[in-house]
């Protein structure tokens, strides 16, 4: 039996209560502790981020992933500039300045999941709009981060409430990437419908897609979901069809990195694929994502950037190669599923419907 | 640089002709020679087959594999038992029937390919047609097994040729899996058709699924296509649709390991995905195999014995866990693609077209 920070990984006996014990990032004193996601499955282990340029480092290599996760990486990253620059002796002016660029920085460590923008933006009004001194706004920025957190866990309880309404009775949800409690502060996006669900019906199963290249399914939602109890079976990204033409299959669950005003949902690579499928099966089709994933400013998924990766997540496996040495290699890290193949987007104020434009809209009212 | 049997493998200058040099199937004085394709990308071996039963867990093994290929295999195993039995001073009765028992247990070593079924088929015919004694029998099915293998040769070639008509001027060409010379005693059906595509037109190019759990496609597809120069990208199995978005793929084609009356067609597992994809997208699908892959015994897929194999394919890659211990698996090695979702099935005697049940009826008659 594995105890790691009194949590059991091992054993997984009364571990129920798994995700409402940690967060996968959080603030402490003058830090930012999150999970090292690039481990898991094979060891759980917490890194303190401490620099700016750490944080930017650790959304770049994917040590915390997820939209809403990064979301809340990057507002810590912008605590972490100021405190940074509070030890320079600047003048107010040439803080604010500075730090405002180092926050706009912090926005281009990954380009696709807009939710980092949004908290990054969340923290250039905060200090924008600071009446207080370097220490105050620095103060403010930190009480702001720890707000985003408590927000986002919040919000992924109510995405999972609505969306627990529309999962048949025994359901099987299909998910692809992960986007849980470990890509969110906690309980997650499309997993959050999964326990939202599974707390009123526990006969609700998962079939998770492994997710090539970098395996989110395979490492990190087969983690959660088996260590919450919930039965979940392993699949590889090309067997979906197989499933669900043999009925196995009653609705497909994701999250989203960034939703277009139209409805267009950028999500991981493969997601676009799995929506398809379901299309051609009939099986309605559900994106789970809090508003701060929606960006409003683009009128449809044609206008999301898609991050180019590096070539190795696709050629190395756990380090080792697994095709020949002089193929050539894309490796786009999402896709775009058109509104078309969307059944509903699950949000903290509700499941919103086709026609998206004018549902979106409206959710942005309220 | 690695030179093996005269091969150079590394270095890959002036390989083009790596493919008419060697077979990946093989009979040799008193047994079957064939390339260990499970050490594929990383080392070019041959496995010498002496024993019938070795050449049982060797299918099972998917030391060979492709359904063609097997098909071959099935044959030498006959062979191998018919040697084994000649030494056990049996009447000539007792040796054909023992031998008909060991062809049936042979062509279970597999389930879904029904190459491996025709070509069993066609040694019990010899055995049961033969006027020979013990040691003519043994010679026959010898003869017959080589035979198999210089036909399987020229019906590729006619494959490739047929369907190089119906590739575009500079097009890209999606596979799943490996349809390739390595799948085949040599040249391929669906890569086949890819060489005489290429052969004609040196600007197409491939774009290979990497085909998870056995990954087929990043070891072998890659390897075989860059070793004879031909342009090869590998992608992630779910990537397909983001690339057909983007107009960046032309057509598919793929091999099949059993097609029914009717059309539908078994492939390896995530073909139907690609399929489906490829109708979403108006881009032509094909299906490249020899007429011995058809097996007008069957009306629909619906009839197909789909293979379950080792979970273990799933849950770990080059020996490593890949996901939480705990997980459910289960692991169809094929899927079924329906008739409705191919353009064309490319063999060698033409590419035959919807209505199936009829082109297919019209094809056995030729």
């Amino acid at each position: 039996m594995t105890i790691i920070h009194g949590l059991i990984l091992e054993g997984r006996k009364d571990m129920a209560e798994f995700h409402s014990k940690i967060k996968t990032i959080e603030w402490v004193d003058n830090y930012s502790k999150m999970v090292d996601q690039t481990l898991l499955p094979y060891e759980f282990k917490y890194v303190h981020i401490t620099k700016g340029q750490q944080m930017y480092d650790a959304i770049k290599a994917m040590i915390v992933r997820g939209a809403p996760a990064i979301g809340v990486a990057g507002a810590h990253g912008v605590v972490l500039y100021a405190q940074e620059l509070r030890e320079e002796n600047l003048s107010r002016d040439e803080f604010v300045k500075k730090l405002l660029e180092k926050a706009d920085y912090m926005a281009t460590s990954r380009p696709t999941a807009v939710n980092l923008m949004w908290a990054v933006e969340k923290q250039k009004e905060v200090i924008k709009n600071s009446k207080s001194d370097i220490s105050g706004i620095v103060e403010e920025l930190k009480q702001n981060g720890i707000r985003l957190e408590d927000e986002d866990i919040a919000i992924n309880k109510k995405i999972g409430d609505y969306g627990a309404e529309v999962v048949p009775k025994g359901a099987t949800i299909l998910t692809h990437c992960n986007a849980g409690g470990l890509a969110t502060v906690g309980y997650g996006t499309a997993l959050g419908v999964v326990r939202s669900a599974f707390a009123k019906d526990n006969t609700i199963q998962v079939f998770a897609d492994e997710t090539r290249p970098r395996q989110q399914g395979a490492r990190i939602t087969t983690f959660e979901l088996t260590m919450d109890g919930i039965p979940t079976t392993l699949i590889t990204d090309g067997m979906c069809s197989y499933f669900m033409k043999k009925g196995m299959i009653d609705m497909v669950c994701v999250g989203a990195d960034r939703i277009a005003a139209n409805g267009d949902a950028a999500n991981k690579i493969g997601t676009y694929t799995v929506a398809i499928a379901a299309k051609y099966h009939n099986i309605p089709f559900y994106v789970a994502a809090p508003l701060s994933t929606i960006d409003t400013s683009i009128s449809t998924g044609d206008e999301i950037v898609i991050e180019e990766r590096s070539h190795e997540e696709v050629t190395h496996i756990n380090g080792k190669i697994i095709c020949a040495p002089d193929v050539n290699v894309i490796n786009p890290g999402f896709d775009v599923t058109p509104n078309e193949l969307i059944t509903g987007i699950i949000t903290e104020v509700g499941i919103l419907r086709p026609d998206y434009k004018k549902s979106i809209a409206e959710a942005f009212k309220k």
